[in-house]
């Protein structure tokens, strides 16, 4: 849910074990309500199609190299300030801190922003070029149980004998103030070398990444008529694979609806309003919690596989001939990789046994309904006997790009209308479209040239089918919006959290001075097209 | 769930208040697939029909009156004893003390009895005469949270500025230490004054009411043979409304089957097996949280209030004429009772709109099926975004007489498997049928004889809508099973617990000495009957 937090498919390289045999399928497929995926075309998008960036900034990766030590304090400078947003600790110290870096490393406009929650910052780098690059950062991290971390969360531990190698160990290491400190490195190191930068920035930070972004658009909002003239929109990120090396990279997000329904007793409808009962009175008293549960029945066919509210497939649009040919190219992987992720999973198959194919066309084309949580009554052991007064679930709807969450929650209110359910509440607690960018952009073509460059293997896929609200720069803004999965880290929102800064020998993971250097080059590849 | 926790009906009377307009109706009454309740007669019971007691035994009042010092003393003895059977806490203890008293005041035979839990006592005392009466008493208490009360939980404080008189104020004092050691105290004054019982007692005393009291047939069954031989059972527990004085008995009590269904990912039907997984993988897994829903709306009718399971209402049978009697004494009562009950539930009104004859017939003669609470995945604040693995729900259905757990349950799970869910695993955690007395046995004519002796307002309801294991007594041993609702005490599970000793003056409640005057007419009473 989080702003940059999924990395979809990308996050299942880091999956490790033996292929299992396919599980015998337990269930015919049903005749389904849902959506024939159609494809058109046999064509597979390939890397080997994307020249290979050539460019020579051997002088740059020298001078990182050189600087490494301070490059190295000056991620520790930024995981050692407190920002953990949930808990309003040291959030505005962090944006006065990131600001002072911007201004320091020669951004010449540096705004820290308000908003109705955490302030952002706006930082603008003129290098008189002809190419604007957007730049998200997120500045707060997760609130942290020290107890359970090996080293304090906020010391900007070297760690020597993590298995990946040496690593920075501490909240932030990967997600996001490591990378996004590694950037910053690259920039000064660029500026040393070359005087000035090959391309104008645009940083657009937030301070509530891990609260869902509620004040981002506002931001966003207010720079939108510059933001909007930018060749595109990167967020650096660790994701190789620490087995392989390999990256991904999503070329869109399924977009999100997300709500709450709510069955409780009521004046037209019956049922206790203010507390549970003894459940004797289930002989005379309408249950909130049967409501609920009926209420929820009508959503889906009896399996929960297909979506039983009227209209709501009805946006979905076949994939395009240039996301036919993505899922092609990444086709094959998924055929071996679903395994590893079932295993992971524990799941022994797909539902109604799906095979590659269908899966995967599932996962990239297909919108969902989820129920996240439900709670009503005593959940604690053994029995209680009570008639609660009050039933609520937590749904989510993974939206595929030209449905709305606001015309999906009108489908799913006017079907509960229609099937006798008014009195179930329905509150939205979050929603946003999908967001898509083109393979053939320049920026992506940058990027993909880049990996290249270094023989990386690389899974491009049309979209993560996760949620991200990266519609804001790919619809608000219009820009292409990609995710430099470069270096690697883990346990984001877990104790140990860390960032390989020199990975083992033999290791394929770039280490912390690689990443500076890769960083460099997008930027020059991006400089350089068309 | 208690053994002798729920007084049903009967706990009403202590709401207070006006009564309210009758709500509009929100619901047309729907087909229904619930069987129709058929009346025959119009004949209705009257306490009138009952001959009052008229023995004297202003001897034992005299000496109940003279020795209240100590009878008060005893009963704090009692409470001062720690038996707090869920934490094992002076549990043995007070089973030793109680078999001590028996001893003391005279019983025969006094056994201290294993169980696989927590020890009962039985003891006999054999007076030579015609009759038996059993005795049922809980020598356990639930636990405390001391520094919710005023005065120690333990301490066996009076308490002399209670708004309704002066109390004894502990835990145990009502529920049901108190009225158990008074009943004692009546034992004591009949065999000083008149040297002998008019009746022999077996006292069946259990230390796990506050658990469910699971060994207690084991020790109804270790003496099964003698007690049979028995004219009845009896409860000593405080009961009368403190508005005025009214008591209530209700001559059985539903049955329970109490359940937990649960789905979860298995390697047959799909699903995570171990752990939550990110809900975007919806869109190729199935979910047991929509596997639960599905198969619980199966169960009902949308409104909940008509249970779908075929033969699930087969064994109900009509009410017999003398529960026709019953419920027709009852109901002009009910009438305005239910305004007090749905005022103090906070519900507008019953499902369908019914009015009172219906929401009786409804509460005393139908079966229920009632959500206790269902459980899966997040159910904190704000959004998390996950495909739980297991899922599941409480369920509890009142039984009335001739439907077994056992037998509903069959049919619940012959009904899911049917529907396709032989995936949802039902774990039965309780089960014990309906119970059933006459109000012509000899026992209860000689309580009500003794009810009328005073005058006292009493409500007879053919049973109660919650449910107690009293099978044990009615259908184990074919014993009518009466609970002594006589006295005043209250908020037994929780602080600040209390039995009234002496009443405000003007109050119709009883004073500890009259209640065991009361107990002395009713053993009389009994002995009296033919």
């Amino acid at each position: 849910m989080g702003f940059r937090k999924l990395l979809g498919l990308g996050t299942l390289a880091a999956f490790s074990g033996a292929a299992l045999p396919l599980p015998a399928l337990a269930q015919a497929a049903p005749a389904s309500g849902r959506p024939e995926i159609k494809f058109t075309t046999t064509d597979a998008f390939s890397m080997a199609d994307i020249p290979a960036y050539k460019g020579d900034n051997r002088d740059i990766y020298a001078h990182i190299e050189k600087n490494k030590a301070a490059h190295i304090a000056n991620l520790q400078r930024w995981v050692r300030q407190r920002s953990i947003s949930a808990q309003n600790d040291g959030v505005r110290e962090m944006a006065e801190l990131a600001a002072a870096d911007f201004r320091k490393i020669g951004f010449q406009e540096v705004e820290v922003v308000p908003t109705g929650g955490h302030p952002g910052v706006f930082a603008y780098y003129n290098a008189g070029a002809k190419k604007t690059l957007v730049v998200y950062m997120m500045l707060d991290v997760q609130p942290v149980e020290p107890e359970d971390w090996k080293v304090p969360p906020f010391e900007g531990a070297i760690v020597e004998d993590h298995p990946l190698g040496r690593v920075l160990m501490a909240r932030g290491a990967t997600n996001t103030k490591g990378p996004e400190r590694a950037f910053l490195n690259t920039i000064e190191s660029i500026i040393a070398v070359r005087g000035k930068l090959p391309v104008n920035l645009m940083i657009v930070a937030e301070s509530e990444e891990e609260l869902g972004s509620p004040h981002y658009p506002e931001i966003i909002a207010k720079y939108a008529d510059r933001l909007k003239a930018a060749a595109g929109s990167i967020y650096p990120g660790g994701g190789q694979s620490p087995a392989d090396g390999a990256v991904s990279m999503q070329l869109g997000n399924k977009g999100i609806l997300y709500v709450e329904l709510e069955a409780k007793g009521n004046p037209t409808t019956g049922g206790p309003q203010k507390a549970e009962i003894h459940s004797s009175w289930k002989a005379t008293t309408d249950a909130p919690a049967w409501r609920l549960t009926q209420a929820l029945a009508t959503l889906t066919s009896p399996d929960g596989n297909t979506i039983n509210i009227p209209g709501y497939y009805d946006r979905i649009r076949q994939p395009s001939e240039e996301e036919q040919r993505l899922f092609n190219g990444t086709l094959a992987g998924w055929e071996k990789r679903q395994l590893t992720v079932r295993k992971g999973f524990s799941i022994d198959h797909w539902y109604d046994g799906m095979e590659a194919r269908q899966s995967l066309s599932r996962y990239l084309f297909d919108t969902t309904l989820n129920i996240d949580g439900i709670a009503t009554g005593y959940d604690g052991p053994g029995m209680k006997t009570i008639l609660p007064h009050r039933a609520y679930a937590k749904l989510d709807s993974r939206l595929v790009p030209d449905q709305t969450p606001d015309e999906m929650l009108a489908l799913m209110r006017k079907h509960l209308d229609a099937k006798g359910f008014a009195d179930i509440e329905i509150r939205k607690l979050s929603g946003y479209p999908a967001s898509q960018t083109s393979v053939s952009a320049p920026l992506v073509r940058a990027v993909l040239g880049t990996y290249n460059k270094y023989g990386l293997t690389v899974d491009v896929s049309p979209r993560s089918g996760g949620s991200r609200p990266s519609y804001v720069f790919t619809q608000t803004l219009g820009l292409p919006d990609v995710t430099l999965a470069i270096g690697h880290g883990a346990d984001a929102h877990a104790p140990n959290e860390y960032l390989v800064i020199d990975p083992k020998p033999g290791s394929k993971i770039f280490s912390l001075t690689q990443m500076e250097g890769f960083y460099a080059d997008v930027l020059y590849a991006l400089a350089a097209t068309k």
